[in-house]
């Protein structure tokens, strides 16, 4: 075997019979599936209903990490924020651009890792676009999914629907993936503890809208960490939140992390986890059916939704506080920028 | 204003505040509807009916040529890939991976040729993700673009649909796009003439729908040309293409530049052009009704569909053949590469 038949060559950006043998050797074959095969210019799709529709850029760095790879982040990613809709996720659309120069094999590992994270969310690729850029126009390979997914009837969680009086429930541990995309790049040694949380999210969700089909908003909270998720949603919904600072899940490993580096975990992305706002009433009951999903085991009420107009500290340009152990309020403000870059 | 202002930065990409700003005053200002200002995590949709889902990435170097620009390319690109599935394009999701250092005023003007590509489409973008990533890890912006489209009721064509006896009809003239990209790029004197084709083609196909719903198979022949696309259908149909290569339409400035550097029009890129399937029966009115829109001034019927077992020089692995001027049969081989590089 050459060199060439190794890598990743321009040629196989093209429309013609290279192009053709790279979707057939890498991608077809490993994502292989009734619409899929077709390979016509768009996959035809029986649906009816309400849908929701996601697309998400990926450009992690390092493409492989503890507990993940950029395979699993893009279908995960996008599995996410159609799950944090209330929707069951479908159909997914790969579109993939890649370095001149990337390894056929590392291309064979991240669609592995694509085909498995799929099958586990129960999701299907059905269409997919591949461009190859020379060497040093991209760096290795940059994952665009876009996807599908259906809203059952009577669920409509939406980023403006908490309200005063609504339950904040954390599903896990705060800021495993960023800690881990960091131990990597630093050849840290502990990062054997320090693993990525990066999994698909729909199957809890499900479990979650079977206990209550009133819950009013949910996130997950990626880039920008729990703290900018809290501030988005307080913000489109027009109220306040109060988070208990004490309640906050986080590994012993990853606050470790954090204090060596200077690091907040409210602001650190997750790629497994998500923030649900439900009235209190379904907070017991949600609550306990996160628990008995693994994805949700260590899940947490964190705080309540309170009416910024209800007085105590909580008017003004801010939004999000934090109740300390020393029982004072700290504001928990929108990032400005992030502390990581290229961390998904 | 400094520098900073009028360039990408990294924590442009970021969850936070100077990523929401990105977005606000890039994206959805531009591209504002009822659905995209929502921000949520996904847009959501009330759609019944058998859909079309596609997904195409777009590197074209450079961003800016003749004809067009890369945000026109992205939007066009997504809807006909819908619309040669026979489907209404409704809705485009926007995946932006940017390089840190590209000017604002770049990315707005992409925006704008969006918007009012999107608008000619009379499709919506209604929901995107934007990555930056650092200075020479990607080259300017990368644009991968999802769409959905509703396929009506007793329409399907497909790649696999052409039959023996179709006529195949060519809605204009080949190269426009790869040698308009090509002019540019080389600088050349006479590239005023040379225009890209880039134009949504999805009001061209509803005429022709309405004209006959029995055209068996569309593509629009982007990368790899009329080559590939013909190669690709006829081997999904199972059957041979003998198209008359005096009948193909080619703009003189256009043949003057392929002679010049030795391209073949068959092979170039074009991205408003499509071929159609149509029984013989209907060929004259799906053609009348080309030649009544705009963006099928020029089209033609350019061969038939024949059957491989019919003898006569179409058996054996290749499949499309050109009838030459003197009388002679041609293969038209599968383009193995691409004559240029990241032209789309």
């Amino acid at each position: 075997m050459t060199h060439d038949t190794e890598t990743v060559q321009m040629a196989h950006g093209s429309g013609g019979r290279l192009g053709r043998e790279l979707v057939e050797s890498v991608f077809s074959s490993a994502l292989a599936n009734n619409i899929l095969n077709r390979l016509d210019d768009a996959a035809c799709l029986e649906v009816q209903g309400r849908l929701a529709f996601t697309i998400d850029g990926h450009v992690v760095s390092p493409l492989f990490f503890p507990g993940g790879d950029i395979g699993r982040l893009s279908v995960t990613g996008t599995v996410n924020d159609l799950a944090v809709m209330g929707a069951t996720p479908l159909y997914i659309a790969l579109g993939v651009v890649i370095e001149e120069g990337l390894p056929l094999h590392t291309l064979k590992l991240i669609t592995e890792s694509m085909r498995a994270t799929a099958g586990e969310a129960k999701v299907e690729v059905v269409t997919g676009d591949t461009k190859v850029v020379e060497r040093g126009a991209a760096d290795g390979v940059f994952i665009t999914t876009s996807g599908i997914g259906l809203i059952p009837e009577g669920v409509s969680p939406s980023g403006r629907g908490a309200r005063p009086g609504d339950a904040v429930i954390l599903s896990g541990t705060l800021g495993d993936h960023g800690v881990a995309i960091l131990s990597c790049r630093q050849g840290l040694e502990f990062d054997s503890m320090l693993k990525s949380d990066c999994a698909p999210l729909n199957s809890l969700v499900r479990e979650m809208l079977a206990a209550s089909v009133r819950v009013h908003a949910m996130r997950d909270p990626t880039r920008g960490g729990l703290a900018a998720a809290l501030n988005e949603i307080a913000a489109a919904s027009g109220v306040a939140i109060e988070i208990e600072e004490e309640t906050l899940p986080v590994k012993p490993s990853v606050r470790a992390a954090c204090e060596l580096f200077g690091l907040d975990p409210l602001l650190l992305a997750n790629e497994g986890k998500l923030v649900a706002f439900v009235p209190e009433d379904d907070a017991g009951s949600v609550l306990a059916a996160m628990r008995s999903h693994p994805l949700g085991a260590e899940a947490a009420i964190i705080g309540r939704v309170v009416d910024p107009a209800a007085g105590a500290g909580f008017s003004g340009p801010f939004r999000v506080f934090a109740r300390t152990v020393l029982g004072g309020l700290r504001i928990i403000r929108m990032p400005v920028g992030e502390q990581l870059p290229r961390i998904c």
